[in-house]
């Protein structure tokens, strides 16, 4: 379906104006992500800026039966949102006030066009911040909607510890609400964290209550460097195990260094690097940089170099966010496939260096960066999109790598979602029996399939 | 339904053996918890020691339409475990082995009847520890069933968030694993997350991964003592809202300190009382303790008394979990309707000394503790169950309580579940849009009804 019935169209036209749009541009730029999937666009956009919006084009869509398609930041990374069965995307980016700062109590209520960046902008002058960040400057909407992490995690969880309640527009068009501002509650289903990672099948999210956390007292970046990959990856396991409340520590290996250095401008080291950062006071912090130096040294890590100055930290964080894109630009015309295993951390070395000989043998070119306090890593595969044969060799070296995952106790998805690329990996991981389950969900939510159908998961098993 | 058709009957006792029971006093020991509630005992008992035998006694009560309970350790407080609809209590207290503990992950993964004073037992001689404590010594799956707190969950989160994945038999008697042992996952569905707190109406829990954490190196309790509620409640706050990473902050008033000593033989200075603990290095306990010392000097508290060896410490958290004891032993032939609301922190003190108050111009004797560095507090009002007027009073105080903490952005249950004692109080909460979706999956799920059912919400609104 590559356009909307009359019908709709104009009933949409009628009631959203110049918000509904079925020019190619328009379409075009809400028919694409990060991912490596060609899909026809969506058939039209509406831009809503309210809840009520929300009700009404999602109502007008049901009565044709028509899917719909919530869009924050176009930041997803696995075809979330992508019109595979056609229908409206619904951009909710202009959604985004910040709409309640409970300071006192550490909550924040938002609405789902609101990005990371906004927030924390936003909430500082309170000594505030949200600590969630997958990297882009995503809309909290879609953070919710993938269940992201990132970089932060390993110390203030994910998505689904961090929001306290959200409002949703059902399939049906109804307004509902998962939960309240108490901190905990044992009151029925917990609904909140259904909708966190259900990447808009079961419905819209249109308000957000997140916690938020004092700004640490002291913070401090510091980056260590190895020889070998191997003892960086056990400094890690050595650092989780022992319960140092270390708030990130990220893997970047030695050619993926290169990359950024090429494109941030930065001359970091080019050596396997833990890149890691300690919150608290400034004994606290003092006492985790120690222990964790001291593990390092066990395992031949170098000093570590200091980035105590805001500033400072800034540009390194933003050199590591950049990883992705520095790795894409090293390859003119390459489009990156990338992996998100997550494994328990005592699996973490066999999963990650068995992974690298892998792709090393491969041929095929690679970053790899982790959240490997987490257990989760990423490499990203770099390849020439219109190359099937290589495409179809660093799917295989995905399968290979998920598999190894999922045998070690681990997720074929930490933080990115399962959208069009992991369908087959969730199979694998979750089992007919939860599959049947999360389909009977679907169904009885959303019976007439218009909510972001054709994602996570088949219908029909 | 008192009594179990005979093909039925005979099936189970086919398949069970002297693991199935008609007798009236295992009946009756199934058929009452904690709650004030008077309904005649499931019709039959089946002691499950095996998944296959879950299923097994799932299929044979799916096929004749008949409900079955899961039972614990019938510690439940809210008439979770009641047979309102007959049918058959599955007893799992003799699934009870701990499966695998993966110390280097810090997870463990038990069968439900392993009760957490077990789990800890079992784990403390490889330095870990589970820290979730609802006072009594419950089974793990009911700890999940219930989405159960404590004292601890201030620093670590409730079964929310520390249980991994679960293991659980269908109401059509398949086996689901809901997740995997890694940290995060983005992986589809939440479905540890949907079951956790769901009462029993969805499915049975035969496995159970939760995280564990390494022993703190150091661990110090205190008591500081106050004239005002309104000073201790104040300190709380205070404490919460710098983030000091405190691990336990109870709240007893000076009544209950003294029920407390005169039931527990002990010599707690008789007052409003914090009772804390601080988890973490050396340095880092030494500095969280100053730092609420020296909030609670601005808010008029007493110098802290310390209990830092291991026995005297485990002595003051016997007295406070003692309390609810205490208090029922204080008044001869009475009962105690528990209140459970949790509100955000910074209305912890209007809500809860509106409701001192409130209380105590009822003239309903009652104790009062809280887990307060959450927002949770529970009044026990003390009444005689056979005084319906007195009952009646108190259920009015109740609903007076959780309509002032609905009004304040709380909800009606903190830690306890809805049961059969909250069901109004959740449709208040949540609204008919929420609770209708609630009902669709549970119709989905189990479209027979026959999982623990008429708990936590009604099938028809």
């Amino acid at each position: 379906m590559t356009e909307l019935s009359p019908d709709l169209a104009s009933a949409l036209q009628a009631r959203f104006g110049v918000r509904f749009s079925q020019g190619m541009a328009v379409r075009e730029q809400h028919g694409r992500d990060e991912s490596i999937f060609k899909v026809p666009p969506p058939a039209a956009v509406v831009f809503a800026e309210s809840t009520q919006d929300v009700q009404d084009a999602v109502r007008l869509c049901a009565a044709h039966r028509v899917p719909v398609i919530a869009y924050g930041a176009g930041s997803s990374v696995e075809g979330h949102l992508l019109a595979v069965q056609g229908g409206v995307s619904l951009d909710v980016s202009r959604m985004n006030h910040i709409l309640a700062v409970n300071a006192e109590d550490l909550t924040v209520t938002v609405q789902p066009g609101v990005t990371r960046e906004q927030l924390n902008e936003h909430v500082r002058h309170a000594g505030l911040f949200f600590p969630i960040d997958p990297g882009a400057n995503a809309s909290l909407g879609g953070m919710c909607a993938t269940r992201a992490s990132g970089t932060n995690a390993v110390r203030y969880g994910t998505m689904r510890d961090n929001a306290l309640a959200l409002q949703v527009v059902t399939p049906q068009g109804e307004v509902i609400r998962t939960g309240t501002r108490a901190k905990k509650s044992s009151a029925g289903y917990d609904l909140t964290r259904l909708y966190v990672g259900s990447e808009g099948t079961l419905g819209v999210i249109t308000e957000i209550t997140l916690r938020l956390y004092p700004l640490p007292e002291a913070v401090t970046a510091a980056i260590c460097t190895f020889a070998s990959l191997q003892d960086a990856v056990q400094t890690v396991i050595k650092t989780i195990q022992l319960g140092v409340p270390i708030a990130r520590v990220e893997l970047i290996d030695a050619h993926s260094v290169s990359l950024i250095n090429a494109y941030s401008k930065t001359s970091l080291r080019q050596a396997h690097m833990l890149l890691m950062e300690f919150h608290g006071s400034p004994a606290s912090v003092r006492e985790q940089a120690e222990t964790v130096q001291a593990i390092a040294h066990e395992h031949q890590g170098n000093d570590f170099e200091w980035a105590s100055a805001p500033e400072e930290r800034r540009r390194l964080w933003a050199a590591r966010h950049n990883a992705y894109f520095a790795a894409v630009s090293s390859r003119p015309g390459c489009r990156s496939i990338s992996t998100d295993v997550c494994v328990p951390i005592s699996r973490l070395a066999d999963c990650l260096l068995q992974s690298v000989d892998e792709v090393n043998a491969s041929g095929i070119p690679y970053f790899l960066v982790g959240h490997v306090g987490d257990g989760n890593f990423h490499f990203g595969y770099l390849i020439d999109p219109d190359d099937a044969s290589e495409r179809e060799r660093a799917e295989q070296l995905n399968r290979q790598l998920v598999a190894r995952a999922i045998g070690m106790g681990g997720t074929c998805s930490g933080e990115h979602g399962v959208g069009l690329h992991k369908m087959d990996f969730l199979e694998q991981e979750a089992g007919e029996g939860a599959l049947d389950v999360m389909r009977a969900i679907k169904q009885a939510l959303d019976p007439l399939n218009i909510m972001n159908p054709s994602k996570i998961f088949r219908l029909q098993g």
